[in-house]
């Protein structure tokens, strides 16, 4: 093993976890982000029931790509395996994070997908955020956290759904995960995906018969910011 | 008594209290925490309407298992009563909180009970979070704050619920209890209560039809947490 | 004039103001609090649109029992009119508060009066916060500020209120006034009123036929915090 | 170019830019304010993408009066197509702000417009919030920035709206634009469009069948305010 390199995953792992209590994502000890390096065959990822507030940037979890731990320390998350079938699946996303985030959990809970209404949507998510449908008492009693995994790998594959254009889930009665190039990008989505959530349902609220924005609109606030057409930000 | 051991009580007890203004579930002088040692046979518990920015440790006010004070000092909280009675039927629970979290809050005044629409739920509350019947005019005018304790009890028995899986009540037209095996359990449950509260009336806003989570999924949550086939956390 | 006494009614209304953003229930200069001491002639009052972050505790105004300036200084609060009304007709409080909290607001502006719909509403209003009639084109086109405080009376005249027993209104289209014995009661009530109209809006979301709490529950609350048979608090 | 007048413009800019998270306005880099000098042929707006924690002062975006580039350095903020319209036919605004606040995106998802239900609408707002008609596939796939501005310009000028008295609009899909005579005014009618609209939500969620607030209601509060007449602050 690399340290040096182990090292700064362990740092953008721990930011990252940092970051959503900061941003009102999480509460007590929920939610969860992991990075992967493919080439190096690692992952990292929070340790599993850990307080934000005292956890330190060593009590990140290392497992190679199949989750098998490689350092002696704390145990890992108890959604690891879910994280390890979204990035042997989702070839180009580098982090995971799941939260029980409340907007988009209400949306889980409800076993809707959230529809496109709006540019602030168009911006992150290339069309409606999934959501799979509910996981099978089979699935649920053998191997759940795999399997969540791949109700979601599964949902994508039967859309037709880029995880790179759609970077995130709701998992049906259960709550959202998000993934990116890197841990910050995951968390900015799970941030955009909370606040698109509320909006959808408040939108719902004010016009109890509104329309998904035209695909149109979509795609100019989309590839605004993502691709090679992309003109939003520094380049 | 033993000096140490009720200093202890006394700052948990404390420390537990300032929590609920800092997790935003209390206003004001509203809510309470105690903490109770059977062994020893000591119960501490908040003052009545003192605010929290001024409240010191030594203010926390002890009685014995009945609620009889044990020292001079301030008045205990208007709600010792029902703490006691919890005690009383309650065996294995060590503390006891009682907010006005607004939407905990929210499912009392509706009279309703909150069913497991999601993962978050089954994390700590084994099946819905019962709502007391009314009470009566005798019971309201009588001992009311003992009659509360009565009617939550009422309802755990009639229900064949086990306070320890559904660590928490709506009392009607009223608020929220929870409880656990020590004050910052018990506070926490309370933050998950009314977590859930929200995020159930959103869920009923999305979808107006939804059904609770399936039984193996609430099973899955709630084991994968309590029990001993436990295996969320550190060990 | 007594400068001591004067002195500390400054201080107490300009404490009472800053509450008020602190406390989230006003945004920008909206809001205002104002004091009366009767024997001394005398009424403190909130500067008219002074940002809260530069306010000093000598822009606040001072001014005789009808509203007439008696110092050199800043204009007053556009709602004076009101506040000096609600003095002559309400013989008993001492302080008067003035917000446009959201909550609050979008009851006024439904012209709705809020049902006690538990024990949080009980604690600190008798009853249902009653919501005043529409003033007329006259009322507004004439002397809007003392009418508007007119109005307020004429409310609590006609239903036979005790604004001790009820300490606060909401002005139709407009929003709520709160009082009390003294500028920090008189705020405190205000954060009670915006949070009971939250709750009550809420409640009705998740059952919409909800009854208030029946009237011995009412009773017990309100005078287990009111009057000489009150028990709750220190003595 | 007046190197003093060009760091002032630039600082009020700066300013304001931060004033909108600090106000809970926007969240990661969305939202932007401009300020505008007709004489001095200048537009100061925030650079694109740019995060809030590490923006500096210098990093403003200088052009002239049609969006030329003046200064080397950051590119402009994306949507500076649509504050230099504004300021083309809105001759009497000097600074343009742009959120994705979610109050206000939420009535913009819904295609509504905002009723005034009351007087803190009046106070800012001289009637309804108008929401613009959706943009057509030419008008987005062309000069998508440039078209938002026009029909905003559009809309003002078939309803014969005053961009002074209706400091704002919604754009239909997107989000609300807000302005003022200098950046902090235009910061404040963005807080104020956003509190509105979560008021005017919540008033239809308590009575479905709410009216407007009358003309007379309106004219009072608005010009209490604003014009000739007004008697709201300090001269």
């Amino acid at each position: 093993m690399n340290n040096a390199l182990l090292k700064e995953m362990k740092e953008r792992v721990f930011d990252a976890n940092l970051a959503l209590p900061k941003s009102g994502l999480v509460k007590l000890t929920w939610g969860n982000v992991s990075e992967i390096n493919r080439e190096a065959g690692l992952i990292v990822i929070k340790p599993s029931g850990i307080p934000y507030e005292t956890m330190k940037v060593c009590d990140m979890v290392v497992t190679d790509l199949d989750g098998n731990l490689l350092e002696n320390g704390l145990k890992p998350s108890s959604d690891l395996a879910t994280h390890v079938e979204l990035y042997r699946s989702f070839e180009k996303i580098n982090s995971v994070v799941h939260t029980h985030s409340k907007n988009a959990v209400m949306w889980a809970q409800a076993g809707r997908e959230i529809p496109a209404y709006g540019t602030t949507h168009a911006d992150t998510f290339y069309g409606v955020v999934p959501c799979t449908r509910q996981l099978t008492v089979e699935e649920v009693t053998s191997a759940y956290e795999f399997e969540t995994g791949r109700v979601i790998v599964e949902t994508f594959h039967e859309r037709k759904l880029d995880p790179v254009a759609v970077p995130g889930v709701l998992v049906n009665g259960h709550g959202p995960f998000t993934w990116g190039r890197n841990p910050q990008k995951a968390v900015e989505n799970s941030i955009v995906l909370d606040e698109i959530a509320e909006m959808a349902c408040m939108t719902e609220l004010v016009n109890n018969i509104v329309h998904p924005i035209p695909q149109y609109l979509l795609d100019k606030h989309f590839f605004r910011k993502h691709g090679s057409n992309a003109y939003y930000g520094q380049l």
